[in-house]
């Protein structure tokens, strides 16, 4: 990834790091040991390893690359929270992190304490470039907490007992979401990408002209209601509404619904880190995949938006605003309070495969595996989630997953040609 | 897909019928019953079925739907031979068509003779639109006239024996290639997509803008001789050349080099429809992967070009020109005669993921199937092979396949930024 | 296997030669080229791939061992026709069998009159030991008789068009089966196993004392209307009544009836060789595996009888009488005539697991192989069946199949306690 | 089960009720939360579903059904903690066993403080039927003792830093095993299965005579040095002495030792309840498969005991001696200190598939399913192990597991025919 030079008067550096590990501390702190540990599919890492392997990014990259005399905290850790860097070794099995119960909950804690107590102390003479993996590191973490909180929600979806992680928020009046409006783009060209001012992962560079056409998008995301008559109505078994592998998909797994929804007599309930409840009618839509965003936007007589119609729109827009992370609690979607929301509730699927930019390029080394090597059958998402740290989106934030994944706080925003 | 009206006058549709269906025939004259039978992998059909399959799309789409009082030739025809329409019902499962050993080939054969009949009879008062499916149905057909040879060649691949399809071709003066030379594009607004004259898929068109940004294109295609010595140089084994799911699938198949190759002693072979013979060092390579073409690429400090990049090119050459079918023989790519060639001996992958362009969408009806359903997935090869009918390719046209799939004739045109 | 000398007066060994060879050669006559090629599973076998196997056992162990100067009909069909003689070599996937259309049928059919000729030929010269591996080679063959007409039925099953292999048989007065009696046996010492006289497989010896219990074994097999009313009662959807790996493979397969039966309106059909029909409530059921037999005599009351308890019961019958294979035709389990009859019509399954017997010893070499490395996982049959030809059975013959497969002719006799 | 009537003066129950809880409870004390909830493969269940389940199973069959009045301590855990009880209801799928966090630990053991405290209250009360209920508890948590340490030795193998679970034994001596000694038997006839003295389950009778036929059984087990002398003479690649499913399990798996074997330089290690260490070649080989147990009696002239033939040599025997579990620590196979043991250190796998005995029956009810429905596919192994509770084991004591499983403490006896 390409970091812009980090601000090194009065070590903002400093409080941004304490910032970010405390708050990671703060979301695993309802959490028992055998809950940190347990793993409930591949795609899900177990928190223990998200508190540890952020650790271990820190660890690997800052202290030991640039802190000379620095030694590991365990020599063992490498080979159990390296995630996916291939530069850096062999590594545990990413199916198989559930394994490892040892060590505990408490040493992890440990490893993160003295990590921290490593890191700041060098932070003072780290050089320009160490201070660019820092501020990495942080957005890394970030993204971390994100997972960890999908994470343990698939985990305790997985019980039996469906156990809440956080108590319930207080109840919210009821409301009606406005009708969708509008915004309309003339085509022409427009910059996207990031442009150099603070910090952005590889992947969103180099800043560059796109030609748009002419098309509307939405306001503001599909809501639980309007995805209930999407159901109503036959969508889940209607096949021409599908991409063929979407089809396949939702046959071969008996797909009818968002993930977590459970129909109970005549209401639609969902599994939340608050643990099941009724649906919010007006809220966002989430945990769908993209063969099911696109599946609607065909019912509803319209398309997803490209990922630069989706960044041209969302621009004017502020990226902290709305419901995102900003502390541990049972966070959620939640109902629009009015005005067009780009950031925070749910990510949102655009049409577009997850591929480079002109003249994008790896950095050398083991960092340069961050994003490039998985340019291929993944979708972009945009915007941010209630999961998202307040603080880490961009209107040039590019998320990506596969098209059936939608473990993820995963929502819809439709578009169309003019 | 939207086909343009076509030219009645003199009924060229039935020249043009009768060729295509001709060489059709002719393509599966070497095959017995059996061979024509048995199906190798699920993405591989047999040629009975493609016999039939093609036959049954003119029946239905034409004679049943625009020629009162047809009756079908077997009623039971239909739930064999749909390939993937929904709309037209339950239909045979992919993975099973080679059990059909019943009817026979020559029972196919005779479907196909009765429907040439009531077609040809029909063809003078069939309707503009129903006219239009005719030439669609030809294009279609000549789409299964291609995939026959690689389905064929496939199987042929699977038995012990590897026989040989047709007779070798007479041997060549051994070529050396010539240096590849780059194409330069300073970047700007281009027009790409189906223009309005002429046939085109649905997927080809609407014609619109894009926006180049200033790149190089090679004007040949990636040789046998050079993907040696990507094989030589670990190029398999060196994860960081790869794309993460394209290093997934080498490691779980155990892949190191193309499809086909066999090492014999210190020399390369391939199997081809003339059997296994030494591969010719300044033939283009084919039967690469996308993930397989875009770690070539990397390699050799390139990357692949967007199908855009590739159609600016490809615009002033003769897409009828170079190594393309013209009869039933041997066919395999061949070095170049000299001069740039975009078309003929091998698809070349892009970098760009198969989706629709601004303003597509699907008609009404079966046909409406016949593209949009797949754009998930799949990468966009453009060009044609060597056993692409001749007359069948456009600078516009655009193949796709799944990042993984190499039984087609597939190759590699390298690219890089400015 | 362990045979016994063969009489060599007048060369019984060629008559019998002939006769099993031809009467392989009249059951795949109704075959085309593709109908003899395809494999329609892994446990079934192409035709072609019996007629040429049945003939490399041949060559392989008595021309090429014991016929000096003898040269190989082709050098390739060795790995292509060994089925599983580690000995042997490395061979063919068994599970791509059906890739082979080269050889034709009728190349095959001229390595079937090539080997004829020449083993004929060589008879009156072969040692005793190799007149002995022609018998043995006589009797592998009834086998793949058998087997031949199995797998053809399953692959038929399998085209939706469900063609008719023969003609039906004529239409037979409706019959109204007796009830079941029991032939109780008071326990005590009998003797088993091969005793000496006439071929047998290794596996059948050495003749031996077992102690039987006290018990009764039914005098007919359980009939497809019986069956019927298993099902009716809810036998497929009651746990209690399976064995638990019973139980797991109903559920992941959704089985619900035996193989082949489908549920037309109010009547049960079945496939046969004849094609689609109504079932004779009064036939023996066919095509059920171990574990529905199992579940049905748990259900009846009743188990299913020791593979001793068995051979001790039919030691007083005919091996020669029932319904057995005599010719070409659409064989199939009749309506019992009268009288106890064990054996024609169906396999019985025994609640016995195929091991070997006291003092058991494979031979050496590779025909060692025949049968000890099966003596796990499988259950032993008794009797034999309607594709069975007739005097390949005795009363001490032990076929044997997992628990779980049922495209054979296998049916179920009762047995209980006293 | 068929149980004898326990003897309630002084209410014997008590003691052996408390004492089998006791251990259970020492078992579990070193694990952590987590250690106790991770499920490592679907063969295996978390520790802390064994100290449920067993739970369960008494307050279910005794507390619920026998004691009026009685509430179940939580609604869910039925739900939660049946195993395989189709009677009981539905349950949560076995394989996903390690999902459950919540309950904690904790929670388990309060659980099983409030059954033990009911139970207790209870006992002088409880009818005879509902004592035997009791005897069968103990005895099926004693079973599940063992399984608790083999299941935690494999989830703790699965751990890539490979902790020891307890301290390791004080070294002993060196060891150099006797040799094989012969145990001789004339055959006849004798008398095996349960014989009514003590608690006996329902699959060891009825008792019944059998046959045997003249052998000679070893009289000790096979050790660790002899089989790295199997793998030094290339055991493992050598298909003629496997069973053709063992043989296909080997390859498909890449089977070249004992499970938890790993070589390092040139000593074998193991992986054990204390950790890796080098093999003491003097003790029994443990963790191998009835396939490798079978190979390696082919390969060493021999073959395995039927399981008749050990009960009859083990009757002379104490099956309270040997190395058996009498507390937690490291337990692991030992070196013999002489004399022929039957009993302790490892399971011996027999050539007897597990089937019924004559005139078995399965009794009424949930608890009918303990065996009887197991009946197919796997063999007897007969004796005891290092981790089996002292007291438990019998010489009609039928343990049984599939022939590829090789978790257990499983081992090798051999015999022969005379």
């Amino acid at each position: 990834m390409r970091a812009t030079p980090a601000d090194r008067s009065d070590h903002p550096l400093a409080h941004r790091y304490r910032t970010v590990r405390s708050l990671t501390d703060s979301l695993a702190a309802p959490l028992s040991d055998a809950d940190a540990t347990v793993q409930s599919m591949d795609d899900a890492s177990p928190a223990k390893w998200h508190l540890a392997h952020t650790t271990w990014f820190f660890e690997t990259f800052v202290l030991r690359d640039h802190v000379p005399g620095y030694t590991l905290h365990d020599d063992r850790f490498p080979f159990l929270f390296n995630s996916y860097y291939e530069a850096e070794g062999r590594r545990h099995a990413r199916s198989r992190r559930g394994m490892i119960t040892r060590p505990s909950l408490d040493e992890v804690r440990g490893y993160r304490a003295a990590v921290d107590a490593a890191l700041l102390a060098a932070l003072p003479t780290l050089s320009e470039a160490a201070q660019e993996l820092v501020a990495l590191g942080c957005n890394h973490e970030e993204q971390h907490q994100e997972l960890l909180l999908t994470d343990i929600l698939h985990h305790f979806s997985e019980n039996p007992l469906e156990p809440a992680m956080f108590a319930p928020e207080p109840k919210r009046p009821v409301a009606v979401p406005p009708p969708t409006g509008w915004i309309e783009h003339p085509g022409g060209i427009v910059q996207v990408g990031h442009g150099g001012q603070g910090f952005a992962f590889d992947c969103e560079g180099p800043r560059h002209d796109v030609l748009l056409h002419a098309h509307a998008i939405a306001d503001r995301t599909v809501t639980n209601g309007e995805w209930a008559a999407f159901i109503a109505d036959g969508g889940y078994r209607d096949a021409r509404l599908w991409l063929a592998d979407g089809w396949a998909w939702v046959q071969a797994n008996g797909i009818d619904a968002p993930l977590y929804w459970e129909r109970q007599g005549e209401v639609w309930t969902r599994f939340g880190l608050d643990g099941r409840r009724a649906i919010d009618p007006a809220a966002p839509v989430t945990h769908v995949s993209f063969f099911e965003a696109d599946a609607y936007a065909t019912w509803a007589g319209a398309r997803l938006p490209t990922e630069f119609e989706w960044e041209a729109a969302a621009a004017a827009h502020d990226p902290a605003g709305g419901n995102q992370l900003d502390h541990a609690h049972a966070v959620e979607p939640r109902p629009s309070s009015g005005g067009p929301a780009f950031f925070g509730d749910v990510w949102q699927w655009t049409g577009s495969a997850y591929r480079p930019y002109p003249g994008f390029r790896t950095v050398e080394g083991a960092v340069g595996e961050y994003n490039g090597k998985f340019m291929s059958g993944q979708f972009v998402l945009r915007g941010s989630s209630c999961a998202t740290p307040r603080g880490h989106a961009r209107a040039c934030y590019r998320n990506f997953f596969y098209p059936h994944q939608r473990w993820q706080f995963t929502g819809v925003r439709l578009a169309k040609d003019l």
